[in-house]
């Protein structure tokens, strides 16, 4: 969040490692045609596909265009692709293969004097988790990256899973940084480049109202919602081995504790802003054995109906084993252990074939003494305020009003402030806004090491736990299109509260 | 705002003294008009008009239709005027006149009969204020109060303005006092009727967020605002007398002044909240002279123009002195001297002749410390809570929010919870919700003696300093559709402030 200063001209070639991956034509790609079709993508650019198929730079382009077309829709720009796509080249190597690098090397060579890049890459692996240390290996072996002066910049773009555990991360991690520093290490989450999380800190640290209220004296519990309506889809390999827990809660869902809970930090630079959400991974409360039994709950979706659709059961999926003990969705109550936040329990709730596609942070008021007006009309509706990270984005809060009319009656009643309805091409996809910041060398919306370490130590105590007895015995089953097993549901109502549910 | 318990179905005898005046058909017909069109009127209920002018039962309804059925537009339920109206009789007699009185005692008892109202009386006292007292006095002469067990309740409603000073507020109250009981007695201020009004307790005590942020420590100064854009319209002779300070200050504002500020009542009994009220009231910072000349500005409208239509100046209103020195606009910084609003400016604004009708409580709220992304951005906007009482009726609330798109800016939002703008209808007229409440014998939306006798010594204050030299040479002018004089504008400059005003 870092203010840009645009003096300097950026320079860089993009070599993107799996450019015939879904990744890389559904994202990447519609995002450097919207950046290019709004004027931010710079002249000095150029990408570099690299995969394993057999593709002239015209057929990489082509094969490109009709994934393109449906990502971006109506806001297609043929002349913005146009000129994107003279600056797109394709070549095909195994990852294994230094001879492929090599020719790589002297492909960046030319184009560093073809569009002055002077030396700038980004390298972006796009690429299954199995690839990424072999490729940065043969990267340096092959002098491809060098990070000295004269020779420009070059970085890394890793995306997730960023390991499978606490061990293989920071294997991972020791490898990466042996060869690219920190400052020029990229660990993508593409939730942080949504418009609205951006946007929690801004709500939480430029507006009093907010900033009053925000700590265990005025909050009563906050939850963070992320549900899916889609199955496993095709990631069914990768799927098997994260399950909900390595797909989500340990970069998305714990991304949005940490700006939700975090303390305001001493500036808005990088550093300043990571070394707060770290701090609040080091407070989250310890899972103990008697916690996890009665605090996690992990479930798997069976047949049912989203939208009137009829679907089947997870272990029916394709590629799924038919006993798997995989989760595909996860309830959790957390705690994080310091002054602001003590008492206040943070419900994380993540699933897919559920009945929504939302992600959520609800923040849930205490009630008032039960004076007054809830002496006189029963209970009162608690205050609540909610942030929408998507699809809708925004914030609404729902607060109490007299009825209208005669009627004495208190109900609740819903302000609305929605950042996307009526300019939905307003908010840039995550991808535009992190490749830019990739470019600019701000990594503030990148996780750093010791966010990927303490997640990882928080996440490897509920993945411990559950050895293979346990990971069969602890499952459970909802049906699809619901709002997951009713062990979630249980969570909340012992502490007699409920999770809510934005439709809409 | 005490809980209606129905049990005991209400009877009683609507007297209007003023039949054929202008707010018994532009405000109470139309009221009483709605009532029957909702079955909110009671069964055993009937109205007497009372007037100067010669009219048969038969002819004073017809003449109440033309402007009931203007009043009320598009709601106008012909069957419900026909049930209505066959229970209105007109009674001519002059307010000096006994035998009026003695004939009025004899139909009041014959329609006990007919409409089974049981001694019930509402004597409703919508006349220039000099009758208040003999009507009140002949009332009790001729054995139409007696308030005795047997003989049902006798109450008695009085219209604004209730003195035009202390002394003589004082002594109008003495006289009704000797008369009619405080519980029997109900000073009207329609402003009380109205929704949001009778929101603000409810926006404050039944909601955690707002209840939380409602003090020094949160907020930075809270402006009550009520303007118009008719001028003096046909009430000269009234309005020279009265001028803005005692036809909106010293009721309407101050009653807002005083629901805005109060603590919160020990329960929502009448009393319990009326002495709230007063609380606040006896907390107003006195103003000194020296206060009076720098935290008052008193102001008239000059010509000018109203939506592209030229207005006279006040002094060429029809029945105005054309040297008059009579305030149209005032605008005032106040204090409440107590724990939670000890440093807070309250700014009291009202005019005819102005922009745009509204009136509005706006609440901004304390900057946060200059720092993150006041440091980065330039100094943000407050956040701003505004309580719509009208036209609009609602709450409002502007906010920080990251600026959409790749711009690191911040940009103020807003949040809108409007009451009447999708059922105009739902929301009540003021006088329909206060007349159900005298029929009900509810009076706290009535103000007490002691609320008018405090509102009455501050506003002396001012009355007092405004001697006839003084009230020459404190008037500036302003020209009609505008926001006012220049002063009021330097009277939030000087504290390096601006009024809000919120269009549309």
């Amino acid at each position: 969040m870092r203010r840009l200063t645009q003096q300097q001209p950026i320079r860089a070639v993009l070599v993107i490692f799996g450019g015939t991956g879904d990744l890389t034509s559904r994202k990447l790609i519609p995002a450097l045609h919207n950046l290019k079709a709004k004027g931010a993508l710079p002249e000095h650019f150029a990408v570099v596909g690299v995969g394993r198929r057999d593709l002239s730079d015209e057929g990489f382009r082509e094969s490109l265009y009709p994934t393109l077309s449906r990502a971006v829709g109506e806001n297609l720009r043929d002349d913005a692709w146009a000129r994107l796509k003279e600056r797109i080249v394709y070549r095909r190597f195994d990852f294994q293969d230094e001879q492929g690098y090599k020719g790589l090397r002297e492909l960046l060579e030319q184009m560093d004097e073809a569009y002055q890049t002077g030396g700038n890459r980004i390298y972006y692996l796009a690429v299954a988790p199995e690839h990424f240390e072999v490729i940065v290996d043969k990267l340096q072996a092959n002098g491809l990256v060098r990070n000295r002066d004269g020779w420009g910049w070059q970085r890394v773009v890793i995306e997730k899973p960023f390991g499978r555990d606490l061990t293989s991360a920071r294997r991972l991690n020791q490898k990466i940084t042996a060869i690219f520093t920190e400052a020029n290490t990229f660990r993508i989450d593409h939730y942080l480049g949504k418009e609205m999380i951006q946007n929690i800190m801004v709500l939480r640290f430029a507006n009093p109202l907010f900033e009053a209220v925000w700590n265990n004296k005025h909050i009563d519990n906050i939850q963070i919602s992320a549900t899916e309506t889609v199955g496993v889809e095709t990631r069914a390999g990768y799927y098997e081995q994260a399950g909900a827990l390595r797909d989500m809660l340990q970069n998305h869902l714990l991304q949005l504790l940490t700006l939700t809970g975090m303390e305001p930090p001493v500036s808005l630079a990088t550093e300043a802003v990571r070394d707060e959400k770290v701090k609040v991974l080091r407070a989250l409360r310890a899972l103990t054995p008697e916690r996890m039994a009665a605090d996690v709950v992990r479930a798997q979706y069976d047949r049912g109906r989203i939208e009137d659709r009829r679907v089947a059961a997870y272990r029916e999926e394709k590629g799924i084993s038919p006993t798997s003990t995989t989760d595909t969705f996860l309830a959790l109550k957390l705690g994080i252990d310091n002054f602001r936040w003590a008492g206040v329990p943070f419900y994380i709730r993540t699933g897919k074939r559920l009945r929504a596609k939302s992600t959520d942070i609800i923040i849930q008021f205490k009630n008032l003494p039960q004076i007054l007006y809830a002496k006189e009309h029963g209970a009162l509706q608690p205050d609540i305020l909610i942030i929408r990270i998507q699809p809708k984005e925004g914030v609404y809060f729902q607060f109490n009003a007299k009825k209208p009319g005669m009627d004495p009656g208190i109900s609740p009643v819903k302000m609305d402030f929605c950042q996307n309805c009526d300019f939905e091409s307003n908010s840039p996809e995550a991808y535009e806004k992190l490749l830019l910041d990739v470019m600019r060398g701000d990594s503030t919306l990148f996780t750093r090491w010791d966010e990927v370490e303490y997640s990882w130590k928080f996440v490897d105590q509920i993945a411990q736990a559950w050895g293979e007895e346990e990971k069969a015995s602890s499952l459970t089953t909802y049906a699809a299109g619901t709002w997951g097993p009713a062990a979630a549901n249980e969570l909340l109502a012992r502490d007699e509260r409920d999770w809510w549910s934005v439709e809409g």
